[in-house]
């Protein structure tokens, strides 16, 4: 993704100066809460996607750099609050904040930042966008409570599986790319266009996710390797896994998974059993599929400097490995 | 207030009616949740607010009843995610919700209904009123982290106290007023006269609770009584007290509010200091001034039915007992 990001740099560079200027408060808790999330996100891919979605679209103002700036901040306010609800311990390779400053100030900060792009959305000044990255937060909170009832569920269907991951990873990855579009004028086509593209990278992305977190490295993911099976989280690699090694695994996943009781062991047995069975492999070729529909989308669109780098996007988001 | 709520009515009704549609949601726990939480509350003030000012502010048509609902799902919001911060164990006389369904659902739903209140300001169609009650929510939310910061400090000054609450409290009364008067169309000074009516009728409010919760009695109040002496948090009756109670009191105050080694006894004793020094009476006091000032805003506006029982609701605000 470095092509995009080397062609967006302009444009990020003021869309960081207005999310600096906006986490900014006279209650010095917030900055210091806000930026220690903020400024752990190297790639910023949400609001990327908003501006490169505006610029494809054809749009050469600056309406989309304030909806950028607002996704960042929908998307700080989600991490802030799950990790609260899931006491998770790693945020992008940092303590998480609700261990600095206490669940309360994590809680009430993702609050304030969630306000902010409401405030940042009237400021842009667009309605249509407005209601776009409305139903997106709460569609997010939707698939959040969806997985929180579910998520433990290990006879989960692979369609409520990506039904959860829609709801609460590729949903802001499609309203940040239509409201791109929409704040550049685009016809309702293309504003389609982008919405799928980034709903089905968004879906991608959390397939190579929820597989890195049985097949990456503590170093490079900024989290623990581990979490999910830990934490007997329902994601597709183990879903799969499960299914596939059928009864005669039954009593092992009953103790890790239903149990919770593991030793040290088993997670390197899961990561064995994903590997014979091709559950890690499958999850893969799912994200391939779903990253090679959001390349797809991007034919709605003539030549432009934007299509290319858009398209090696895609693909990044199968072959990383963080 | 009864003359308010009768004339209201109607209006109240559809309100309750765009409630009830948007808190719905396919997640089962999300209308349960909100639910659990909506139909305590009895009263519906601040929507009524919004109502009440449209219709003053000669409003007749149904641009303020979304706006109404609006108010209505970020006050819901705000308790939700309050009670989860403060672990407040009652609220409006029932179990608090994240005793029953959990601290993360309560995060995820207060999200929820924080989204959907957007969502009806959209469908509300003014940006106006958008960027009045995104302000809001972002203030009370920098309110909340002042006083989690600053709630148990002793020595909190009267300004600082009155700071606080306007952020946390008279903020959303302000906005929930001032917004049905743009819905109304009514003109700047008029705006401005609502937003003050609604703000000083929010510390008025908040005032008396504070004082309620040393004078009330369980039964009538929602909550348990002394919670905020048996928390340690600095409202104004307790800062007045140990105040006004000076040297010869610091021991007893050292212990049961720095400390909070309290025994049952001394909530007692707390009682009977606040009537000595007239804590309680100068806490009451205030809040009338502030009910006075509110009426005075309503000056701008000529005869109309709405009037006489905005003014009821200020002197209500004081003289009520729960």
């Amino acid at each position: 993704m470095d092509g995009l990001i080397a062609l967006a740099a302009p444009d990020m560079a003021r869309v960081d100066g207005l999310i600096r200027e906006h986490m900014d408060s006279p209650v010095p808790v917030i900055p210091a809460l806000a930026d220690h999330l903020i400024a752990g996100s190297a790639k910023r891919l949400r609001p990327l996607l908003t501006v490169a979605a505006a610029r494809l679209a054809g749009g050469r103002d600056d309406a989309c750099l304030k909806l950028a700036a607002a996704v960042e901040f929908i998307h700080t306010a989600t991490l802030l609050h799950d990790d609260v609800v899931d006491s998770s311990q790693l945020r992008r390779g940092r303590v998480a904040a609700h261990l600095i400053w206490g669940a309360p100030s994590s809680v009430l900060v993702g609050d304030f930042l969630f306000a902010r792009a409401f405030e940042l959305m009237v400021a842009a000044g667009s309605m249509p966008a407005l209601e776009i990255l409305a139903r997106a937060s709460r569609v997010i909170a939707e698939g959040e409570v969806l997985q929180l009832t579910r998520s433990h569920d290990m006879h989960l269907s692979q369609e409520l599986y990506l039904e959860i991951i829609r709801a609460k990873t590729a949903e802001l990855f499609a309203a940040a790319a239509e409201a791109g579009a929409i704040s550049a004028g685009a016809s309702p086509d293309r504003c389609r266009a982008l919405r799928q593209y980034g709903q089905d990278l968004g879906v991608a992305f959390q397939l190579v996710d929820d597989a890195l977190d049985y097949s990456g490295e503590a170093g490079t993911l900024g989290k623990n390797a581990g979490d999910d099976f830990r934490e007997g989280k329902a994601t597709l690699p183990l879903l799969l896994a499960i299914q596939r090694t059928g009864a005669a695994e039954r009593s092992f996943w009953d103790r890790t998974v239903d149990r919770r009781e593991q030793d040290e062991a088993d997670f390197d047995r899961v990561r064995d059993l994903m590997r014979q069975t091709g559950a890690l492999q499958s999850t893969l070729d799912l994200a391939s599929d779903y990253a090679a529909s959001a390349k797809a989308a991007l034919q709605a669109f003539g030549p432009s400097p934007w299509r290319g780098p858009l398209e090696d996007l895609a693909d990044f988001a199968v072959i990383r490995r963080s």
